[in-house]
């Protein structure tokens, strides 16, 4: 008998900088991959784009499911032992956030953590509405980045076609929600699949 | 000090006999309840009534969102430790389940259990299709339920607008799912949801 090999590839992690259980997530998933001797990968998505493929809204303008949404969100945050406060505007376009954090990630991944976070916690716990570009840029240089050569950056065409890429690789993919996990091509989505990925990690599949 | 007075109210537990999840949470949710002393009362429901109201489809109609759940309830089924074998005819109508469930649950909620979970297994397992009467008929008389009664009963038009009226009181509750468990008035959407519901009944809410 041997010990069957562990994959020790990196795990893919999509997130939408609106989804509050993208948030959650973010939170959780690099320490649980650091468990199992992973590394995650950071995919910035726009789950507008996901929406005119599947059809499917966002959860506050559905009946019924909406409001019970909203109520099992800041339920889950204290669940996962996480701050929350339900943003004033929500959900946001977030495309100045995921282009920051992919220029950001190509240059240092450590670095587009810090701000990834920053800009999630900016949104989800203290309100800060992080479709602005303004409030991008003074999150990004919060945690040390130029925001003059941010600024530049994304004013220009380069950074749109990055994400538009990114996007597109994802929904070739089979990305349609966030959090979206993809360990060694096993596809997870929502934060409440968090013990399942665990497991998956834990016992190479089950 | 004192202990905080915990509540030994009833759980509702709504399931539509075509919900994969809603499977999985009834193999699950009396053993749950019983552990903090509490009792849980089976309510089945109609999820295309839900559909009308949210604007929501089955899940297999849904592009990506469609393939990924048929992947996710098969490894779900895993995960639960649960028997599961796709069904050939998935979704189904199940009127002729719900409401043999309830005429039984009328007279012996045990007996409904084990009709209910007989008729579960035989769908989600044995790829029984029992949107068929006689599927259902015969899976009632396997658990002692007097078939020639339960035959005119289903054929009456009483049980139809019992039916009827439970669904709409359960859209009145909120529900809008399977499986949508209720816990002194917090609601619950989804199997994955089961630890919250085991946290909330462990500490009288979170």
């Amino acid at each position: 008998m041997t010990e069957p090999r562990r994959s020790t590839a990196p795990i893919d992690f999509y997130f939408d900088f609106s989804s509050p259980y993208g948030y959650f997530a973010a939170e959780k998933i690099d320490a649980l991959a650091e468990r199992y001797g992973r590394t995650v990968l950071w995919h910035p998505f726009l789950l507008g784009v996901t929406f005119k493929v599947t059809g499917l809204a966002p959860l506050p303008s559905i009946p019924l499911k909406g409001a019970y949404s909203m109520h099992d969100i800041e339920r889950s945050a204290r669940y996962f032992g996480l701050p929350f406060k339900q943003p004033s505007t929500f959900p946001i376009p977030t495309q100045h956030a995921a282009r920051a954090f992919l220029w950001i990630n190509d240059r240092s991944p450590q670095k587009a953590r810090e701000f990834g976070l920053a800009a999630y916690r900016a949104y989800f716990v203290n309100d800060v509405n992080i479709s602005d570009l303004g409030a991008v840029l003074d999150i990004a240089a919060g945690v040390g980045i130029d925001r003059d050569e941010l600024s530049g950056v994304l004013s220009g065409t380069e950074i749109k076609a990055r994400l538009a890429a990114e996007v597109d690789l994802g929904l070739s993919r089979g990305v349609f929600g966030s959090p979206f996990i993809i360990v060694d091509g096993e596809a997870f989505w929502g934060a409440d699949r968090l013990p399942q990925v665990e497991r998956w990690l834990a016992e190479g599949g089950f």
